[in-house]
Order: structure tokens, then C-alpha cells, then sequence
């Protein structure tokens, strides 16, 4: 090379150098709409357009917002609220019903600034039981709020309750007749259809949230809680290691705290996010639980695992990762 | 040394070796009264002697279990009980009232050995929560039950309820008073009195058990649930780890997933547990929280540690310690 053409490359490299520095930070999102829930051999072609359409709503929904500079609450706020409207989830709208025939709606969401969270358990008439979770968090100096109180607390906070008929959707009163016929109360936690939906994200000021809203149980007890509004165990997020939000067989959820498990692992045994979920779904496996958990870190990594038939989900990043899932083949 | 001499000592190394192996297993147990709820200018001596009389009489009916060949979780369920139904505490008869003027109980069980848990959250008519929580974990495939759907489950599982009144004590009575006298409800949250019971114990068969039990805060909303029933805030007990009961701010707990940290740091880590607990403590001063634990492990090493003024608290071992303190000094 002649040495006008290397100064000129020199040049070159120097000028591109600033540009490479301010390199826009990575944006990430995840979000899943339920473990063990899919029979292959039921799912017809128009189901599965269905579903994936649900999740791609929900996906693009909270990506546009990290896009256009929004926080990753935002995000998951969004993504998590749009499931909870789509009555083919088990959240919001497509609750499943407890053994009263009401939904009980379980929600919580956490922000890895600061941190904070907020969750709601046990709720019958709020539509969109991951905004009251927010409210919660935002204007509470609490984090948990449970039946009754939860609702009072909506009602103070301006939110519109709405009529238990809201929840009862053809389909899940259906399911929960299916339920009564078949056994008793105690089967509820065995293996079988579960759900929720969720969703984590990192923003572009490199904030990590996670939220996480469900109706449980078809046919749970009236007062059961799952993990889903239990910061750990369904529900995680801190700056300084990960966000996790989980669906699957609450209590195994709980008894391991799992969500927060995941982060510990990452903090403390330095293990990446992939190895970390990785780890936690073996221990899950072990213990006889089934279900799933999407994650996401500060560096934008997103980890997605479950030891179920399938896990409903999607992913979406700034180096151009779009993918929408539900069985183990990314398909 | 001459061949015989040699052979005599080789045979009363072998004779010797089981008699040190069937040395005793370590038996361990700890208990709290609430943390921060101690104003020294306050105590007068007949105050302190009644605590110390009501702590010992808990700590001492564990121990005896333990020593027994009981299970720490019978050891951990009597101490609490005990405590539970004395006025002194904040949980069970004796339990704050929050803004409406009821005692709303949140009571969690675990046992290290599965593990299993069991928890009840915002329950107002039953006499030992932890008793129900005990339930929940051995009679459903449940870990957490709330309000009314939990004192359904008692209903279901024989346990009579308890009119209301049965928490009204004209202590806790006379300081809702003074709560509401004083400021909003926001307060709730701000350092200030703050009180639950809690045990932690070993077994000689080498198993860990944690239980905890609270009426939570003075004049708190409806349906607050603090950190109490939340497997991995305030209640965690895992025979690979340790036990590990909390009190304090619960908020701030469950924010930092304060039980489950401890037994992470240790299993993650390999901190020794008083280091567990201290660097837990040094996280929770560093967020503002206020608060204590009490925890054992596996080798019957008990730590206790609090930043509060002081913490209501007593042990118990094999290797004849027994204390019972509520100041920094051990006094």
C-alpha cells in the first residue's frame, strides 16, 4: 500500500473512530404467553396464526416503544397489557376461572431502577391487572395489595372496576366445566395446562424491567396466589444483573425463587444469562416443575428456556433479532 | 515406637472412630419478637422482663422439641404459636390493625427438607396463622392462600375462625388511635414500628425450618401483604443452605429478596452465614430499609443481625448457649 493511501485509511479510521463510540446502546425485549399449554396435535394452522399474531402485537407494541427512546416499564407495560386484552391468554380478558367460576387475577411488575415493584393478587374486577400493579408500585409506598384491598386501592386511584362477567369468556367457562367433570381441587398444581403472560426489556438508558400478569389455575382454590405478582419467584428485575419474568407451575416457582435465582446466578457465580436460565430450568426439571422463563440483561442478551412441550414467545432486538415462537424448534 | 505399642494404638483409633462418629448432631434454634419496636427510654423494667419472659418461653418450647428428637419444623410452628398468641407481639392476638380497624394476619412456613412452603396472607379470623400456613403446605398443592379464600381453606380443613374482636387488644386498639391521629396512611411504609415473630431451627436429623407471622403494619391499607409470606422476602428455609426469618420494613424486603439472598450468598458464594447475613444487612441499610434476621444453618451456626434500634430475639443450641437480647449489647 502506498503511504498517501495508508495516511488516507489512517484518517479514515480516526474520523470513524467517534462514530463507533457513540454506537446506540442495545435495546432488547422479550415476552412469553404461557408454558405447557400447547398440544401440537390440537393445534389447528389457524390457531397457531392466532396465537403467533398475538404475540407479534404484543412484541412490536413494546419494541416501538424502546425504538422511540421509552423506558423499559413502559415496554413491558404495554407488551403485557395488550396479552391481558387478547382473550386467548391466560391474563386479563382469558383469565381462567377458579372453582367459584370468577377470575382471580394475579400481576406484578418490577423496575431494575432503583429497584422498585408493585403487584396485585387476588383481584376480580380489574381489567388490566399489570397498570394496577404499576399504581401500585407508583403510588403506594407498598408492594403488594391483595383481594379486596387491591380494589379499594384501584377505586382510590381512579381506575374503573369492571363487572366479574368481563372474565367469563365462552371458552374458559367451558374449560373450567371440563375441569369440574374430570377430578377434584388437588390436581389443579399437578401437570396440565397453565399459563401467563410476560414480558422483560432493556431500554436504551440500560434499564431493565420485568412484568408478569395471570389468571392462575383453572379450577384453583378461590385465594390462590402463584408466582406471578411474587417479586423472585415469577417476577424480577435489577440494573445490576437481570429482568426474568416466568409461567409455568407457580408453586414450584415459588418454593425456588426462581426469577430471582436466575439473577443471583448472574451476580454471584458469574455465569452468563444463557447458563444461568439454563441452570434454574435443570433445577425446575429436578424438582418435578414444569414451565418456562424469558430474560433479558444489561447487555441486551435475551435467554429463553422451558422444560415444558412448549412455551408461547417471542424476541426482538436492535441487532435486528425478530423471531416468534412456541414449540423447542423455534417454530 | 515398637510394632505392638503401634498395633494397640491402630485398634484404639478403629474402637474410638464410632464413638465419634455417633456424637450428637448439632440442634439449633433462634426466634425474633419484631425489630425496631424497641424504644430504650420507653422499656421500663417491668416492660423488658415481660418480653424476656415471652421470648424465653418460645425459645425454650422449641428447644425442648429439638432436644427431644422433634423436627425443627414442629420446633419452629410451637415457638411462633407461642408467640402468636401472646399480646405482646405483633402477630396472631396482639397483631396491629391496619386502617379499618382489623387485625389482617400474613403467616409463612418452610420446611428445608423437599423444600416445601406454605404461606396465608390477609387472613382476619383465624387465631394461629401459622398453623393455616402449615396446613396450606401439607394439605394442597398450594403455597400461598389469601384472604377470604384462605379462611375458606380453614373452614375446609377444620380450623374454627375467630369473631374479629378476638385481635381488638385495647393496646393495639389505642395505637391505630394514635396512627390515624398522627398522619395519612403513607406513613405506613417510613421508618417507624414495625414488628413480626419468627423462628429458625436445626434438627437432629440434619433439616432446616423457618416460620414467620405478622399483623404487618399499624394502620395499613387493606390488603397490604408485607414480606412475612413471601417465600424468599421474609420466610426461607433449603436443608443445602440455611433457614432464614425476617422482620422489618417488608417492603424493602421483598424488594431485595432478603431471605433467599442469605442462603445465596452462602450456596453461591461461600460466605459463612454471619457474613451472609451481615452483607444482606449492610444492602438493606444501603436502600434505606430498616430491619433484622435471625438465621441458622447447617452446621447449627446461628447468625443474628439488625439495623434497627434494636431486635427482640433469642437462641438456643447443643453447645449450651441459650440468650435471650433486644439491645445491640446482647442485653
Amino acid at each position: 500500500m502506498s503511504r498517501p493511501k495508508l495516511l488516507a485509511l489512517l484518517c479514515l479510521a480516526v474520523v470513524c473512530a467517534p462514530a463507533r463510540a457513540v454506537e446506540p446502546p442495545p435495546l432488547a425485549i422479550a415476552i412469553h404467553g404461557g408454558a405447557g399449554v400447547i398440544d401440537p396435535a390440537k393445534m389447528t394452522p389457524q390457531h397457531a396464526a392466532s396465537y403467533r399474531a398475538g404475540l407479534a402485537a404484543a412484541l412490536d407494541a413494546g419494541y416501538a416503544i424502546l425504538e422511540h427512546g421509552g423506558s423499559s416499564l413502559d415496554a413491558v407495560t404495554a407488551a403485557v397489557r395488550i396479552m391481558e386484552d387478547d382473550p386467548q391468554f391466560n391474563a386479563g380478558r382469558g383469565a381462567v376461572l377458579n372453582h367459584d367460576g370468577d377470575a382471580e387475577l394475579d400481576a406484578a411488575i418490577m423496575d431494575g431502577h432503583g429497584p422498585r415493584a408493585g403487584a396485585v393478587a387476588g383481584v376480580r374486577r380489574v381489567r388490566n391487572p399489570i397498570e394496577l400493579a404499576r399504581l401500585v408500585m407508583e403510588k403506594s409506598p407498598h408492594v403488594l395489595l391483595v383481594a379486596e384491598g387491591a380494589e379499594e386501592f384501584a377505586l382510590e386511584q381512579g381506575v374503573a372496576l369492571v363487572p366479574r362477567e368481563y372474565f367469563r369468556t365462552e371458552a374458559r367457562v367451558r374449560e373450567l366445566e371440563e375441569a369440574r367433570r374430570q377430578a377434584g381441587e388437588l390436581k389443579a398444581a399437578a401437570p396440565g395446562p397453565t399459563g401467563t403472560v410476560g414480558a422483560v426489556a432493556l431500554d436504551g438508558a440500560g434499564h431493565l424491567a420485568a412484568a408478569t400478569s395471570t389468571g392462575g389455575l383453572t379450577d384453583k382454590h378461590r385465594g390462590r396466589v402463584g408466582d406471578s405478582p411474587i417479586v423472585g419467584a415469577g417476577t424480577y428485575a435489577d440494573d445490576d444483573s437481570c429482568a426474568v419474568s416466568g409461567t409455568g407451575q407457580g408453586e414450584f416457582f415459588i418454593r425456588q425463587v426462581v426469577a430471582f435465582d436466575i439473577c443471583a446466578l448472574v451476580l454471584y457465580r458469574h455465569l452468563t444469562l444463557a447458563q444461568a436460565v439454563h441452570e434454574v430450568i435443570r433445577k425446575l426439571r429436578h424438582t418435578g416443575g414444569e414451565g418456562g422463563v424469558i430474560a433479558v440483561d444489561r447487555g441486551g442478551n435475551i435467554a429463553m428456556d422451558f422444560n415444558s412441550v412448549g412455551m408461547f414467545r417471542g424476541a426482538r432486538d436492535s441487532r435486528g433479532r425478530r423471531d416468534i415462537a412456541m414449540y423447542r424448534d423455534a417454530q
